[in-house]
């Protein structure tokens, strides 16, 4: 019976690969996160719900959990991300329009002044983003949006922007899908700027993306039908918005919520209202060495409100400094 | 070497298990499609953009197929089943409400007379939608949906609307996720109508349903979040609204499409413009015996200019009669 031995062979190799695979499952999904308190409430809250004798068993279907991007997923210091790209935007759109240097705001833009930008308050940027982010089809502002995200390089750590995403948060992302969750971004930030590189960055396809949006009107243009982004805002996602858009574009409540900012409260108030176990997560920018130290202050990312809440609750306070013994990813270059 | 044989026999079976597996993914996945050049055209088109030796290959991120639901996933006549389900709560709530027998449009309601209400055109749909609709949160609408569908059945089928759905259709669903789509509905009918129980029946979770929508309030009620629905237009998900839905909810252009009304022309027409191989299709109902006929003259599902489209272009349109061997899924009581 010699000749039955490639076949036992085959069969242990197929154990032995097995087994392997089982050690890598067991071996630390969050790598990145220092042992303790905030880790362990992360990983018994996923132990718990995927545990099938738990009264908190929660089906897949249901395992839903929603991300905050700016100051969540990756920085948003000294301004939002998007803001430069809407800066960089009106320095290549000027040509095109000679009348932007006699406009205080634009001026200062084309001026570099930023201070002198950011002094135009919320309505100043809403201004710049039209400006910026309308008048073309959508496949057309895809493409720009590509083409800068590749290139792109923030002034103080010339890390390209989508290199200063967070590897404890990809870690996370990567657990909670393994453990069979969808996860979404909800973020203040743009839709339409954020879906071209969310795949590829978090492996979070467009379909799970949701944000601010302006109108889009379907039209004919040479023969052919065409989306084209108008200047007029859509939806704003931040605040009360963050619950409401979760509604309209998901349809359930999560069961998990991570944010960093006073905009993401309502977002962890309705996730903490359902049923059963739920996680809410605050991210607590308290690195000023590695990252940025802000909260009640800050002009960007303030966490003042949703800290006094997540206090009371017995939310988990990531803290970054303490927490996370990584930042941003290795670059190989 | 006789105690290796059961280790051989664990061997052949699971060899047999993954012949007998294969075996029936090959036997036929659209068995209520009747052979002919419409089922052709769809197989032919899954197989070449699963090909990955085809130029025509597209990756399974991009396999976005969309489905209108009214008339191309379940009935729709003699109206749509929601005005149905808008009519039996007008009567429910008629109790709280005396002032609406001197109101008439309600009036015609209570006194079952259909044709009257259906003269007041869609402004009276719209007033019927929102007066029943709206003033709840959206847990409790999605409960009293959910109440009247285990219960609604159609006045001339006997079934349970959820049961008057497309047996040739559910199996193209599956068909199409089998080969790494996901499947979308984009219908005109409300999203908080559907969602409760799209799972269920078409295995279309409630994140990958777009439709018409009001719109919805963040508010505190009792100390706890909810989102109250409010007898406002959100978004009307039809005709120029159809791609509009699909880009701001998905991100991405479908590379297939089906629709059996005018009002789906533009989702169509929107698919076709994309790059590489793309399939169209309508559902063209034929069948006055076994469902209904109807095209160019229809007060519901009207198919006019798209009918006319459909030929000039090429797409598939599906003749109900003579392409489907079975309408409905038979009934397991």
């Amino acid at each position: 019976m010699i000749h039955f031995r490639p076949i036992i062979l085959l069969f242990l190799v197929i154990v032995l690969f097995a087994c392997a695979e089982q050690m890598v499952q067991k071996s630390d999904p969050l790598l990145s996160w220092n042992d303790g308190k905030n880790k362990q409430s992360i990983m018994d809250f996923v132990n718990e719900i995927t545990n099938e004798t738990s009264p908190n068993y929660v089906k897949p279907a249901d395992r839903i959990a929603t991300f905050d991007n700016d100051g969540t997923l990756w920085s948003e210091q000294p301004y939002y991300f998007q803001l430069q790209f809407a800066l960089d935007r009106v320095k290549v759109m000027s040509a095109d329009h000679p009348e932007w240097k006699d406009i205080p705001l634009f001026k200062a833009v084309l001026d570099n002044d930023i201070n002198k930008v950011l002094s135009f308050g919320e309505h100043g940027l809403l201004e710049l983003v039209m400006a910026t982010h309308a008048g073309m089809t959508t496949e057309e502002f895809s493409q720009i949006v590509r083409d800068w995200i590749i290139t792109a390089k923030h002034p103080m750590t010339k890390r390209l922007y989508k290199e200063m995403v967070y590897q404890p948060m990809l870690e996370l992302l990567d657990y909670l899908r393994a453990n069979g969750f969808k996860t979404f971004i909800v973020s203040g930030g743009g839709i339409d700027f954020m879906r071209p590189w969310t795949e590829e960055v978090y492996a979070i396809p467009a379909e799970q993306v949701i944000g601010s949006s302006g109108k889009v009107k379907f039209e004919m243009k040479d023969g052919q039908p065409v989306l084209t982004k108008l200047p007029e805002i859509n939806f704003i996602d931040d605040k009360e918005g963050k619950p409401v858009g979760i509604y309209q574009s998901i349809g359930k409540r999560p069961i998990a919520a991570f944010g960093n900012s006073d905009g993401d409260l309502q977002m962890l108030q309705w996730t903490a209202a359902g049923n059963g176990k739920r996680l809410m997560v605050y991210i607590h920018h308290t690195d000023a060495e590695r990252e940025w130290a802000y909260d009640r202050e800050s002009h960007i990312g303030r966490l003042n409100k949703g800290l006094d809440e997540a206090v009371k609750k017995g939310w988990v306070i990531v803290d970054m400094k303490n927490d996370w013994n990584k930042i941003y990813p290795e670059l190989v270059r």
